[in-house]
């Protein structure tokens, strides 16, 4: 009989998760979209307090991080067209290591952002190598939004099913981005294996959740509630898809109301 | 008439707001809770891309501030007790000024986190004596979870209503912090005058989308819709008074699906 925790019994891979330390490599780069970072972030702080894990978070340089993007071209995403973000606000992270020196990761996490698209006007694959470099020692790779691409780009969503943000669907699902990808239009996330990847921005919390639970056992309901959210639990839930008018999605898709509620405490 | 943007009428105080730059100062602290902070400021940075903005971000020192809470005895929270919080993850975000030298600010935002109770545990009062010196002069005054305690203790709630988190609702509406304060106990948020306040954590988004509307007018739709976002857009939806028994609270209250759709686009 397997352990249990609060009741509920865990799989041999969340017995395992339990008893170790999850080291987790966040990848941030100039021009990163909050949310996209730190939403999921919040789940994993508080999850910090009665789980081990160590945080990295791993950047072309160490220290300060921009969220305020470098400029783009239309050609990087035709749908956004050329942009100049210089008069944003610009809230910093701060990087603890760089692609160089990062430590060992299970778990790595790229999030999206409209410095992507400078990234990759500028030809910068500093990431992608990283990605190339380390996923195959990582136990899980995570995507919010556009981070999906960075996969992609660095081979790694070959032969498998993923999703993006909805809102550049047309950019991000290109087949110069990486071959033999199903991008799946009507997605809150996907999973596949052990690659998950979200839809755009807020959808990562949901993700992020699904993957905790999928971590570390179905027994997280109090740190949803904590934090006052509610998730979407159905990784179907795509209104989105449908408000994006994403090629594939069911048009039909009914848009109302239809999110989760709390969690009995 | 009153001028509009994309065909709705914006009250002279909507038309003020979008004709000047607005002076955001975000309060942290060491222990801040990430998404009291950063869910909030995802809508403050994609808004600035089309609406005039600058941000400070105001701590004890400029810098690296610790989302990592130094430890508090129970005295502090008897709700939740003593607590170390040192093997925690410790993302960061950095202050670009101190409680001495900040700008003037139009808005001053300041998030909740464990790290509140360290401060009055130390009677450190320097957050409290610079919301007492600055709030005189901002036009609007918000804040998420139990950052509305901060407010109280630098009596700036007396004689308003407010709402705080709902797991520390105890603790945090406490007459020693402040009297003559009516505390709500079913509120996602709050407003009385220009005082916002968000019950906890995941709150703060729709607080702050609500607020947004209310200073530059009802047109931010595609603004939830790019982050692929469902705001809560009743203040009085607070489904977690109910999972948390707050006293005050309808114990009668549904916990069944009720959150808003996506807006169509």
């Amino acid at each position: 009989m397997l352990p249990s925790v609060c009741g509920q019994d865990l799989t041999p891979e969340q017995q395992a998760n339990t008893n170790r330390t999850l080291r987790i490599g966040y990848v941030v780069y100039e021009g990163f979209t909050p949310l996209d970072i730190w939403g999921p972030m919040e789940l994993l702080f508080q999850l910090s307090y009665t789980r081990n894990m160590t945080l990295s978070v791993i950047s072309h340089k160490k220290g300060p991080v921009n969220a305020r993007s470098p400029p783009h071209s239309a050609g990087q995403n035709p749908e956004i067209g050329a942009a100049d973000y210089s008069h944003m606000i610009n809230p910093q992270i701060i990087a603890t290591h760089t692609f160089e020196d990062a430590p060992h990761l299970d778990v790595i996490v790229v999030p999206g952002g409209a410095g992507y698209f400078h990234l990759i006007e500028a030809n910068n694959t500093v990431m992608e190598d990283f990605l190339v470099r380390r996923a195959p020692e990582a136990d899980y790779l995570v995507s919010v939004c556009i981070g999906s691409v960075a996969f992609a780009r660095a081979g790694l969503l070959s032969g498998r099913r993923a999703t993006t943000n909805k809102a550049s669907w047309k950019w991000a699902t290109n087949p110069s981005h990486g071959s033999n990808v199903t991008w799946v239009p009507s997605a809150r996330w996907v999973q596949d294996g052990n690659i998950w990847t979200s839809s755009g921005v807020a959808a990562g919390i949901d993700m992020m959740w699904a993957f905790l639970r999928h971590v570390y056992g179905p027994y997280l309901d109090k740190l949803v509630n904590s934090i006052e959210y509610t998730p979407h639990t159905d990784p179907d839930w795509d209104p989105f898809s449908v408000a994006f008018k994403v090629p594939g999605a069911s048009q039909n898709r009914t848009l109302a109301k239809d999110c989760d509620a709390p969690l009995p405490t």
